[in-house]
Protein backbone atom coordinates (compact mmCIF):
# COMPACT_ATOMS: atom_id res chain seq x y z
CA UNK A 1 0.00 0.00 0.00
CA UNK A 2 1.72 3.03 -1.11
CA UNK A 3 1.95 6.28 1.54
CA UNK A 4 -0.08 8.75 0.84
CA UNK A 5 -0.82 10.60 4.48
CA UNK A 6 2.51 11.96 5.90
CA UNK A 7 3.22 13.68 8.95
CA UNK A 8 6.41 15.75 9.70
CA UNK A 9 7.71 16.82 12.99
CA UNK A 10 10.56 19.27 13.34
CA UNK A 11 10.15 22.59 11.44
CA UNK A 12 13.01 24.08 11.52
CA UNK A 13 15.88 25.31 9.34
CA UNK A 14 15.47 21.60 7.59
CA UNK A 15 12.33 20.17 8.44
CA UNK A 16 10.28 23.17 7.13
CA UNK A 17 11.62 23.11 3.36
CA UNK A 18 10.82 19.33 3.24
CA UNK A 19 8.33 19.10 4.49
CA UNK A 20 6.46 22.24 1.91
CA UNK A 21 8.76 19.48 -0.61
CA UNK A 22 6.30 17.00 0.46
CA UNK A 23 3.43 19.09 0.00
CA UNK A 24 4.26 20.06 -3.35
CA UNK A 25 4.65 16.66 -4.31
CA UNK A 26 1.55 15.60 -3.98
CA UNK A 27 1.58 13.86 -0.54
CA UNK A 28 -1.35 14.90 2.21
CA UNK A 29 1.12 16.40 4.96
CA UNK A 30 0.50 16.41 9.02
CA UNK A 31 2.57 19.14 11.04
CA UNK A 32 3.21 19.08 14.52
CA UNK A 33 5.56 22.20 16.11
CA UNK A 34 5.46 23.09 19.76
CA UNK A 35 4.78 26.90 18.39
CA UNK A 36 2.01 27.35 16.04
CA UNK A 37 4.23 29.88 14.09
CA UNK A 38 6.11 27.22 12.79
CA UNK A 39 3.47 25.49 11.23
CA UNK A 40 1.32 28.69 9.99
CA UNK A 41 3.50 28.80 6.83
CA UNK A 42 3.00 25.09 5.92
CA UNK A 43 -0.84 25.32 6.50
CA UNK A 44 -1.00 28.09 4.67
CA UNK A 45 0.42 25.82 1.63
CA UNK A 46 -2.22 23.18 2.57
CA UNK A 47 -0.66 20.77 5.30
CA UNK A 48 -3.03 20.01 8.70
CA UNK A 49 -1.57 20.89 12.01
CA UNK A 50 -1.63 18.77 15.20
CA UNK A 51 -1.46 19.25 18.66
CA UNK A 52 0.15 16.35 19.97
CA UNK A 53 2.67 13.83 17.87
CA UNK A 54 0.23 10.93 18.85
CA UNK A 55 -2.47 12.81 17.28
CA UNK A 56 -0.58 13.05 14.35
CA UNK A 57 0.95 10.35 14.16
CA UNK A 58 -2.90 8.49 14.18
CA UNK A 59 -3.74 10.00 11.05
CA UNK A 60 -0.69 9.00 9.28
CA UNK A 61 0.94 5.98 7.13
CA UNK A 62 4.40 7.84 7.88
CA UNK A 63 5.80 9.93 10.28
CA UNK A 64 9.36 12.04 9.03
CA UNK A 65 11.29 13.34 11.95
CA UNK A 66 13.71 15.86 11.69
CA UNK A 67 14.58 17.25 15.18
CA UNK A 68 18.00 18.02 16.49
CA UNK A 69 19.22 15.20 18.87
CA UNK A 70 19.60 11.93 20.06
CA UNK A 71 17.39 13.31 23.34
CA UNK A 72 14.90 14.84 21.06
CA UNK A 73 14.16 12.13 18.75
CA UNK A 74 13.54 9.67 21.64
CA UNK A 75 10.76 12.48 23.08
CA UNK A 76 9.17 12.98 19.73
CA UNK A 77 8.78 9.21 19.83
CA UNK A 78 8.35 7.92 23.27
CA UNK A 79 7.67 10.79 25.33
CA UNK A 80 4.09 11.58 26.63
CA UNK A 81 2.16 11.98 23.83
CA UNK A 82 4.47 11.14 21.44
CA UNK A 83 4.66 9.25 17.46
CA UNK A 84 4.56 5.90 19.09
CA UNK A 85 0.98 5.94 21.01
CA UNK A 86 -0.28 7.02 17.97
CA UNK A 87 1.16 4.70 15.21
CA UNK A 88 -0.70 2.22 13.37
CA UNK A 89 0.78 -1.62 13.03
CA UNK A 90 2.57 -1.54 9.71
CA UNK A 91 3.11 2.43 9.30
CA UNK A 92 6.45 3.91 9.12
CA UNK A 93 9.02 5.62 10.80
CA UNK A 94 11.47 7.66 8.71
CA UNK A 95 14.15 10.05 11.28
CA UNK A 96 16.23 12.62 9.28
CA UNK A 97 17.70 13.53 12.29
CA UNK A 98 21.71 12.85 12.70
CA UNK A 99 21.58 10.77 15.78
CA UNK A 100 23.95 8.31 17.36
CA UNK A 101 23.98 4.73 15.21
CA UNK A 102 23.56 2.92 18.61
CA UNK A 103 20.63 5.49 19.31
CA UNK A 104 19.15 4.76 15.86
CA UNK A 105 19.49 0.97 16.51
CA UNK A 106 17.42 1.12 19.91
CA UNK A 107 14.56 3.42 18.48
CA UNK A 108 13.77 0.67 15.67
CA UNK A 109 14.03 -1.81 17.97
CA UNK A 110 11.17 -0.71 19.85
CA UNK A 111 8.94 0.36 17.28
CA UNK A 112 9.45 -2.85 15.69
CA UNK A 113 7.91 -4.54 18.78
CA UNK A 114 4.62 -2.43 17.92
CA UNK A 115 5.23 -3.63 13.96
CA UNK A 116 6.36 -0.30 13.11
CA UNK A 117 9.33 -0.15 10.59
CA UNK A 118 11.92 2.70 10.87
CA UNK A 119 14.32 3.69 8.38
CA UNK A 120 17.41 6.09 9.66
CA UNK A 121 17.84 8.20 7.31
CA UNK A 122 19.76 11.62 7.40
CA UNK A 123 20.68 14.21 4.97
CA UNK A 124 23.43 16.15 3.84
CA UNK A 125 23.27 18.80 1.39
CA UNK A 126 22.23 21.54 4.05
CA UNK A 127 19.37 24.36 3.92
CA UNK A 128 20.27 25.02 0.42
CA UNK A 129 19.41 21.44 -0.46
CA UNK A 130 16.66 21.21 1.67
CA UNK A 131 15.05 24.04 -0.28
CA UNK A 132 16.12 22.75 -3.59
CA UNK A 133 15.21 18.85 -2.69
CA UNK A 134 18.44 17.86 -3.71
CA UNK A 135 19.40 16.21 -0.57
CA UNK A 136 21.63 13.23 -0.36
CA UNK A 137 19.66 10.97 1.69
CA UNK A 138 21.52 8.21 3.89
CA UNK A 139 19.17 5.18 5.06
CA UNK A 140 19.74 2.58 7.32
CA UNK A 141 16.47 -0.18 7.46
CA UNK A 142 15.23 -3.12 5.84
CA UNK A 143 14.97 -2.83 2.28
CA UNK A 144 11.95 -3.11 1.67
CA UNK A 145 10.63 -0.22 3.93
CA UNK A 146 13.33 1.67 1.42
CA UNK A 147 11.42 0.82 -0.85
CA UNK A 148 8.27 2.29 0.22
CA UNK A 149 9.56 4.94 1.87
CA UNK A 150 11.39 5.81 -1.97
CA UNK A 151 8.40 8.30 -3.24
CA UNK A 152 8.81 10.17 0.12
CA UNK A 153 12.41 9.83 -0.27
CA UNK A 154 12.89 10.94 -3.60
CA UNK A 155 10.12 14.32 -2.55
CA UNK A 156 12.83 15.90 -0.56
CA UNK A 157 16.32 14.38 -2.15
CA UNK A 158 18.40 13.25 -5.32
CA UNK A 159 20.84 10.89 -3.91
CA UNK A 160 19.19 7.96 -2.40
CA UNK A 161 21.43 5.21 -1.11
CA UNK A 162 20.23 2.19 1.21
CA UNK A 163 23.58 2.28 3.37
CA UNK A 164 22.42 -1.04 5.11
CA UNK A 165 20.70 -2.54 8.09
CA UNK A 166 18.99 -0.35 10.66
CA UNK A 167 22.16 1.93 12.10
CA UNK A 168 23.51 2.12 9.35
CA UNK A 169 22.21 5.84 7.42
CA UNK A 170 23.70 6.85 10.86
CA UNK A 171 27.17 5.50 10.28
CA UNK A 172 27.85 7.13 6.76
CA UNK A 173 26.24 10.20 8.40
CA UNK A 174 28.51 10.46 10.75
CA UNK A 175 31.25 9.71 8.13
CA UNK A 176 30.28 12.33 6.41
CA UNK A 177 29.92 14.81 9.17
CA UNK A 178 33.88 13.57 10.32
CA UNK A 179 35.15 14.03 6.83
CA UNK A 180 33.50 17.49 6.78
CA UNK A 181 34.65 18.43 10.21
CA UNK A 182 38.47 17.00 9.52
CA UNK A 183 38.44 18.79 5.88
CA UNK A 184 37.37 22.07 8.05
CA UNK A 185 39.94 21.81 10.13
CA UNK A 186 42.75 21.61 7.28
CA UNK A 187 41.28 24.49 5.62
CA UNK A 188 41.50 26.44 9.32
CA UNK A 189 45.25 25.44 9.28
CA UNK A 190 45.81 26.18 5.51
CA UNK A 191 44.44 29.68 5.93
CA UNK A 192 46.16 30.18 9.97
CA UNK A 193 49.75 28.80 8.16
CA UNK A 194 49.53 31.44 5.57
CA UNK A 195 48.26 34.62 7.24
CA UNK A 196 51.17 33.73 9.55
CA UNK A 197 53.76 34.17 6.80
CA UNK A 198 52.14 37.51 5.66
CA UNK A 199 49.56 35.82 2.64
CA UNK A 200 46.20 37.47 2.26
CA UNK A 201 43.41 34.83 2.87
CA UNK A 202 41.55 36.39 0.08
CA UNK A 203 44.16 35.90 -2.56
CA UNK A 204 45.31 32.60 -0.59
CA UNK A 205 41.84 31.68 -1.48
CA UNK A 206 41.93 32.52 -4.87
CA UNK A 207 45.13 30.07 -5.51
CA UNK A 208 42.74 26.81 -3.78
CA UNK A 209 40.30 27.67 -5.69
CA UNK A 210 41.99 26.78 -8.97
CA UNK A 211 43.77 23.40 -8.00
CA UNK A 212 43.01 19.95 -6.24
CA UNK A 213 41.42 21.13 -3.30
CA UNK A 214 38.63 22.56 -5.27
CA UNK A 215 35.43 21.48 -3.54
CA UNK A 216 31.83 22.59 -2.56
CA UNK A 217 33.18 23.29 1.22
CA UNK A 218 35.78 25.59 -0.33
CA UNK A 219 33.48 27.48 -1.81
CA UNK A 220 30.78 27.81 0.84
CA UNK A 221 33.44 27.84 3.54
CA UNK A 222 36.95 29.20 2.02
CA UNK A 223 35.28 32.40 1.28
CA UNK A 224 34.15 33.49 5.25
CA UNK A 225 37.41 31.85 6.26
CA UNK A 226 38.80 34.29 4.32
CA UNK A 227 36.66 36.87 5.06
CA UNK A 228 35.67 36.23 8.76
CA UNK A 229 32.03 37.01 8.05
CA UNK A 230 30.76 33.67 10.23
CA UNK A 231 27.17 34.16 10.54
CA UNK A 232 25.89 31.07 10.20
CA UNK A 233 25.30 28.96 7.93
CA UNK A 234 25.54 26.03 9.70
CA UNK A 235 25.97 26.63 13.40
CA UNK A 236 28.94 25.04 14.97
CA UNK A 237 27.12 23.58 17.75
CA UNK A 238 25.36 21.20 14.99
CA UNK A 239 28.88 19.76 13.75
CA UNK A 240 30.04 20.00 17.39
CA UNK A 241 27.08 17.33 18.26
CA UNK A 242 28.15 15.66 15.49
CA UNK A 243 31.74 14.86 16.14
CA UNK A 244 30.44 13.58 19.69
CA UNK A 245 28.52 11.12 17.79
CA UNK A 246 31.46 10.46 15.66
CA UNK A 247 33.82 9.75 18.72
CA UNK A 248 30.81 7.84 20.58
CA UNK A 249 30.40 5.68 17.55
CA UNK A 250 34.56 5.42 17.31
CA UNK A 251 34.64 4.30 20.81
CA UNK A 252 32.13 1.62 20.27
CA UNK A 253 33.71 0.23 17.29
CA UNK A 254 37.30 0.32 18.62
CA UNK A 255 38.77 2.92 15.75
CA UNK A 256 41.31 5.52 15.97
CA UNK A 257 40.58 8.89 14.80
CA UNK A 258 42.91 11.19 15.47
CA UNK A 259 41.61 13.65 12.72
CA UNK A 260 38.53 13.83 14.34
CA UNK A 261 39.90 14.04 17.69
CA UNK A 262 42.15 17.34 16.75
CA UNK A 263 38.66 18.87 15.05
CA UNK A 264 36.45 17.80 18.38
CA UNK A 265 38.90 19.83 20.57
CA UNK A 266 38.77 22.68 18.10
CA UNK A 267 34.89 22.67 17.73
CA UNK A 268 34.69 22.65 21.49
CA UNK A 269 36.92 25.59 22.09
CA UNK A 270 34.92 27.58 19.52
CA UNK A 271 31.86 26.78 21.86
CA UNK A 272 33.43 27.76 24.85
CA UNK A 273 34.71 31.10 22.94
CA UNK A 274 30.82 31.81 22.41
CA UNK A 275 30.87 30.26 19.03
CA UNK A 276 28.04 27.98 19.67
CA UNK A 277 25.40 29.72 16.67
CA UNK A 278 28.23 30.86 14.69
CA UNK A 279 29.05 29.28 11.11
CA UNK A 280 31.32 26.49 11.57
CA UNK A 281 33.85 28.64 9.70
CA UNK A 282 34.86 30.14 12.56
CA UNK A 283 37.18 27.43 13.85
CA UNK A 284 40.03 29.27 11.52
CA UNK A 285 39.55 32.19 14.96
CA UNK A 286 40.51 29.06 16.98
CA UNK A 287 42.87 27.60 15.20
CA UNK A 288 44.87 31.16 14.79
CA UNK A 289 44.14 31.72 18.35
CA UNK A 290 42.30 35.10 17.72
CA UNK B 1 61.97 42.50 -23.83
CA UNK B 2 59.19 39.25 -24.47
CA UNK B 3 60.97 35.93 -22.68
CA UNK B 4 61.22 33.86 -25.80
CA UNK B 5 64.17 31.13 -25.22
CA UNK B 6 63.20 29.12 -22.43
CA UNK B 7 64.81 26.37 -20.51
CA UNK B 8 63.55 23.17 -18.32
CA UNK B 9 65.13 21.22 -16.61
CA UNK B 10 63.02 18.36 -14.65
CA UNK B 11 61.60 16.12 -17.26
CA UNK B 12 59.72 13.85 -14.93
CA UNK B 13 55.76 13.45 -14.27
CA UNK B 14 54.99 17.14 -14.02
CA UNK B 15 58.04 19.11 -15.99
CA UNK B 16 57.59 16.68 -19.40
CA UNK B 17 53.98 18.01 -20.06
CA UNK B 18 54.73 21.33 -19.48
CA UNK B 19 57.54 21.63 -21.54
CA UNK B 20 55.52 20.17 -24.21
CA UNK B 21 53.17 22.76 -23.61
CA UNK B 22 55.49 25.54 -23.57
CA UNK B 23 57.01 23.95 -27.59
CA UNK B 24 53.31 23.77 -28.39
CA UNK B 25 52.72 28.05 -27.50
CA UNK B 26 55.49 28.71 -29.83
CA UNK B 27 58.46 28.88 -27.18
CA UNK B 28 61.67 27.91 -28.35
CA UNK B 29 62.82 25.36 -25.72
CA UNK B 30 65.86 23.87 -24.26
CA UNK B 31 66.36 21.04 -21.77
CA UNK B 32 68.34 19.40 -19.92
CA UNK B 33 68.44 15.89 -18.23
CA UNK B 34 70.80 13.68 -16.59
CA UNK B 35 69.51 10.65 -18.90
CA UNK B 36 68.92 11.47 -22.44
CA UNK B 37 66.21 9.22 -22.63
CA UNK B 38 64.31 11.78 -20.39
CA UNK B 39 65.00 14.50 -23.49
CA UNK B 40 63.75 12.42 -26.16
CA UNK B 41 60.26 12.94 -26.77
CA UNK B 42 60.52 16.76 -26.11
CA UNK B 43 63.33 16.79 -28.98
CA UNK B 44 61.48 14.95 -30.90
CA UNK B 45 58.62 17.86 -30.45
CA UNK B 46 61.77 20.64 -31.62
CA UNK B 47 63.25 21.07 -27.83
CA UNK B 48 67.07 21.47 -28.32
CA UNK B 49 69.40 19.56 -25.73
CA UNK B 50 71.93 20.91 -23.45
CA UNK B 51 74.89 18.67 -22.11
CA UNK B 52 74.33 20.92 -18.68
CA UNK B 53 72.40 23.39 -17.01
CA UNK B 54 74.95 26.22 -17.19
CA UNK B 55 75.18 25.13 -20.81
CA UNK B 56 71.35 25.55 -20.92
CA UNK B 57 71.22 28.54 -19.11
CA UNK B 58 73.06 30.71 -21.16
CA UNK B 59 70.48 30.26 -24.21
CA UNK B 60 67.83 31.30 -22.50
CA UNK B 61 65.33 34.44 -21.00
CA UNK B 62 64.26 32.01 -19.10
CA UNK B 63 64.93 28.94 -16.94
CA UNK B 64 62.46 26.59 -15.45
CA UNK B 65 62.55 23.88 -12.66
CA UNK B 66 60.32 21.56 -11.91
CA UNK B 67 61.86 19.14 -9.45
CA UNK B 68 61.07 17.11 -6.52
CA UNK B 69 63.11 18.75 -3.03
CA UNK B 70 64.41 21.58 -1.49
CA UNK B 71 68.24 20.41 -2.24
CA UNK B 72 67.35 19.45 -5.90
CA UNK B 73 66.30 22.91 -6.41
CA UNK B 74 69.94 24.12 -4.82
CA UNK B 75 71.84 21.66 -7.10
CA UNK B 76 70.12 22.91 -10.50
CA UNK B 77 70.34 26.29 -9.41
CA UNK B 78 73.79 26.56 -7.66
CA UNK B 79 75.94 23.05 -8.36
CA UNK B 80 78.80 22.46 -10.14
CA UNK B 81 77.86 23.72 -14.09
CA UNK B 82 74.46 25.22 -12.83
CA UNK B 83 71.78 26.96 -13.62
CA UNK B 84 73.52 30.13 -12.04
CA UNK B 85 76.75 30.09 -13.90
CA UNK B 86 74.74 30.15 -17.41
CA UNK B 87 72.40 33.03 -16.83
CA UNK B 88 72.84 36.54 -18.41
CA UNK B 89 71.89 39.66 -15.80
CA UNK B 90 68.18 40.57 -17.00
CA UNK B 91 67.02 36.65 -17.17
CA UNK B 92 64.40 35.00 -15.00
CA UNK B 93 64.57 31.97 -13.08
CA UNK B 94 60.59 30.24 -12.69
CA UNK B 95 60.81 27.45 -10.12
CA UNK B 96 57.98 24.66 -10.35
CA UNK B 97 59.00 22.43 -7.62
CA UNK B 98 57.02 22.61 -4.28
CA UNK B 99 60.18 23.27 -1.42
CA UNK B 100 60.16 25.47 1.77
CA UNK B 101 59.23 28.92 1.54
CA UNK B 102 62.78 29.81 2.98
CA UNK B 103 64.67 28.12 0.64
CA UNK B 104 62.81 30.12 -2.20
CA UNK B 105 63.95 32.98 -0.49
CA UNK B 106 67.12 31.97 -0.20
CA UNK B 107 67.34 30.87 -3.68
CA UNK B 108 65.48 34.38 -4.78
CA UNK B 109 68.42 36.37 -2.73
CA UNK B 110 71.57 34.86 -4.59
CA UNK B 111 69.97 35.07 -8.00
CA UNK B 112 69.25 38.97 -7.13
CA UNK B 113 72.94 39.19 -6.64
CA UNK B 114 73.43 38.54 -10.44
CA UNK B 115 70.51 40.74 -11.20
CA UNK B 116 68.43 37.64 -11.96
CA UNK B 117 65.03 37.44 -10.64
CA UNK B 118 62.97 34.93 -9.83
CA UNK B 119 59.94 32.94 -9.07
CA UNK B 120 58.52 30.70 -7.15
CA UNK B 121 55.91 29.46 -8.64
CA UNK B 122 54.35 26.00 -7.18
CA UNK B 123 51.54 24.45 -9.20
CA UNK B 124 48.25 22.26 -7.71
CA UNK B 125 46.34 20.09 -10.51
CA UNK B 126 48.66 17.18 -10.65
CA UNK B 127 49.72 15.81 -14.09
CA UNK B 128 46.35 15.56 -15.47
CA UNK B 129 46.46 19.11 -15.02
CA UNK B 130 50.15 19.75 -16.50
CA UNK B 131 48.78 17.16 -19.05
CA UNK B 132 46.05 19.59 -19.93
CA UNK B 133 48.02 22.82 -19.12
CA UNK B 134 45.47 23.09 -16.48
CA UNK B 135 47.65 23.70 -13.58
CA UNK B 136 46.49 26.55 -10.72
CA UNK B 137 49.64 28.33 -10.33
CA UNK B 138 50.46 30.59 -7.07
CA UNK B 139 53.72 32.69 -8.00
CA UNK B 140 56.11 34.57 -5.19
CA UNK B 141 58.33 37.29 -5.92
CA UNK B 142 58.16 40.81 -7.71
CA UNK B 143 55.01 41.83 -9.65
CA UNK B 144 57.05 43.03 -12.61
CA UNK B 145 58.57 39.13 -12.70
CA UNK B 146 55.24 37.62 -12.15
CA UNK B 147 54.06 40.02 -15.29
CA UNK B 148 56.92 39.12 -17.31
CA UNK B 149 56.56 35.51 -16.64
CA UNK B 150 52.84 35.86 -17.52
CA UNK B 151 52.92 34.28 -20.71
CA UNK B 152 54.91 31.60 -19.73
CA UNK B 153 53.05 30.40 -17.25
CA UNK B 154 49.82 30.97 -19.38
CA UNK B 155 51.41 28.16 -21.52
CA UNK B 156 51.10 25.33 -18.58
CA UNK B 157 48.12 26.59 -16.55
CA UNK B 158 44.88 28.25 -16.00
CA UNK B 159 44.74 29.72 -12.64
CA UNK B 160 47.35 32.15 -12.50
CA UNK B 161 47.78 34.33 -8.81
CA UNK B 162 50.48 36.43 -8.09
CA UNK B 163 50.26 35.99 -4.21
CA UNK B 164 53.11 38.14 -2.92
CA UNK B 165 56.79 38.45 -2.36
CA UNK B 166 59.53 35.61 -2.48
CA UNK B 167 57.95 32.74 -0.63
CA UNK B 168 54.54 33.74 -0.61
CA UNK B 169 54.05 31.37 -4.13
CA UNK B 170 55.18 28.60 -1.79
CA UNK B 171 53.50 29.64 1.63
CA UNK B 172 50.36 28.98 -0.31
CA UNK B 173 51.43 25.99 -1.81
CA UNK B 174 52.24 24.88 1.41
CA UNK B 175 48.45 25.97 2.97
CA UNK B 176 47.44 23.99 -0.33
CA UNK B 177 49.05 20.98 0.41
CA UNK B 178 48.12 21.13 4.14
CA UNK B 179 44.28 21.35 3.56
CA UNK B 180 44.55 18.52 0.60
CA UNK B 181 46.29 15.98 3.38
CA UNK B 182 44.16 16.62 6.31
CA UNK B 183 41.15 16.28 3.92
CA UNK B 184 43.12 12.71 3.24
CA UNK B 185 43.06 11.81 6.76
CA UNK B 186 39.45 12.63 7.33
CA UNK B 187 38.47 10.82 4.27
CA UNK B 188 40.62 8.05 5.55
CA UNK B 189 39.06 8.32 8.66
CA UNK B 190 35.57 8.27 7.60
CA UNK B 191 36.28 4.79 5.68
CA UNK B 192 37.25 3.47 8.75
CA UNK B 193 34.39 4.29 10.60
CA UNK B 194 32.04 2.95 8.22
CA UNK B 195 33.87 -0.21 7.43
CA UNK B 196 34.60 -1.41 11.22
CA UNK B 197 30.45 -0.40 11.58
CA UNK B 198 29.78 -2.95 8.36
CA UNK B 199 29.38 0.01 5.90
CA UNK B 200 30.59 -1.18 2.36
CA UNK B 201 33.09 1.25 1.37
CA UNK B 202 31.50 1.44 -2.16
CA UNK B 203 27.96 2.52 -0.55
CA UNK B 204 29.81 5.23 1.33
CA UNK B 205 31.19 6.72 -1.66
CA UNK B 206 28.07 6.35 -3.17
CA UNK B 207 26.45 8.74 -0.30
CA UNK B 208 29.15 10.62 0.44
CA UNK B 209 29.86 11.81 -3.49
CA UNK B 210 25.86 13.42 -3.13
CA UNK B 211 26.39 15.91 -0.14
CA UNK B 212 28.38 18.38 1.00
CA UNK B 213 31.75 16.37 0.97
CA UNK B 214 31.45 16.41 -2.93
CA UNK B 215 35.02 17.68 -4.20
CA UNK B 216 37.51 16.63 -6.39
CA UNK B 217 39.60 14.79 -3.84
CA UNK B 218 36.84 12.46 -3.08
CA UNK B 219 36.25 11.85 -6.48
CA UNK B 220 39.73 11.00 -7.20
CA UNK B 221 41.20 9.46 -4.00
CA UNK B 222 37.50 8.11 -2.95
CA UNK B 223 37.71 4.77 -5.14
CA UNK B 224 40.58 4.61 -4.26
CA UNK B 225 40.13 3.99 -0.97
CA UNK B 226 36.75 2.47 -1.25
CA UNK B 227 38.31 -0.43 -3.64
CA UNK B 228 42.52 -0.42 -1.72
CA UNK B 229 43.77 0.21 -5.37
CA UNK B 230 46.53 2.40 -4.41
CA UNK B 231 48.57 2.63 -7.29
CA UNK B 232 50.19 6.02 -7.92
CA UNK B 233 48.36 9.40 -8.73
CA UNK B 234 50.50 10.96 -6.56
CA UNK B 235 52.98 9.24 -4.97
CA UNK B 236 52.69 9.62 -0.98
CA UNK B 237 56.54 10.35 -0.34
CA UNK B 238 55.82 13.22 -2.23
CA UNK B 239 52.66 14.63 -0.35
CA UNK B 240 54.62 13.41 2.96
CA UNK B 241 57.41 15.59 1.72
CA UNK B 242 55.00 18.45 1.54
CA UNK B 243 54.09 17.37 5.08
CA UNK B 244 57.80 18.35 6.25
CA UNK B 245 57.86 21.71 4.53
CA UNK B 246 54.27 22.50 6.10
CA UNK B 247 55.71 21.64 9.51
CA UNK B 248 59.33 23.51 8.60
CA UNK B 249 56.89 26.68 7.84
CA UNK B 250 54.78 26.14 10.87
CA UNK B 251 57.90 25.87 13.47
CA UNK B 252 59.15 29.15 11.75
CA UNK B 253 55.44 30.97 11.91
CA UNK B 254 54.93 29.63 15.13
CA UNK B 255 51.48 28.10 14.48
CA UNK B 256 50.66 25.17 15.96
CA UNK B 257 48.78 22.87 13.27
CA UNK B 258 47.05 19.77 14.54
CA UNK B 259 45.85 18.90 12.26
CA UNK B 260 48.83 18.94 9.48
CA UNK B 261 50.87 16.68 12.62
CA UNK B 262 48.19 14.10 12.38
CA UNK B 263 48.52 14.12 9.07
CA UNK B 264 52.11 13.36 9.07
CA UNK B 265 52.50 10.40 11.84
CA UNK B 266 49.80 8.77 9.18
CA UNK B 267 52.21 9.67 6.19
CA UNK B 268 55.37 8.71 7.90
CA UNK B 269 53.75 5.47 8.73
CA UNK B 270 52.95 4.46 5.34
CA UNK B 271 56.93 5.28 4.19
CA UNK B 272 57.90 2.83 7.15
CA UNK B 273 54.92 0.35 5.73
CA UNK B 274 56.67 0.47 2.39
CA UNK B 275 54.16 2.70 0.92
CA UNK B 276 56.76 5.07 -0.28
CA UNK B 277 55.49 4.63 -4.22
CA UNK B 278 51.86 3.96 -3.29
CA UNK B 279 49.19 6.47 -4.09
CA UNK B 280 48.55 9.02 -1.04
CA UNK B 281 44.60 7.05 -0.51
CA UNK B 282 47.30 4.05 0.61
CA UNK B 283 46.96 5.82 4.46
CA UNK B 284 43.38 4.46 5.05
CA UNK B 285 45.80 1.22 5.28
CA UNK B 286 47.53 2.77 8.13
CA UNK B 287 44.48 4.72 9.36
CA UNK B 288 42.62 1.06 9.39
CA UNK B 289 45.78 -0.87 10.76
CA UNK B 290 45.22 -3.59 8.27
Amino acid sequence: MPLSRVGVIGLGVMGRPMAANLLRAGFRVSVHARRAAAMAPLVAEGATAFDSPAAMAAGCDAVITVVTADADVQQVLFGAGGVAEGLAPGSLVIDHSTISPATARACAARLARQSVQMLDAPVSGGEAGAIAGSLSIMAGGDADAFERARPLLQAVGRTLVHVGDCGAGQVAKAANQLAICVTLQGMAEAFCLAGAQGVDPQVLLDSLRGGTTASRMLEVMGPKMASGDARAGVESRLHWKDLRIVLDAARRAGVALPGAAIATQTFSALQKAGGERLDSSAIVRIVRRD
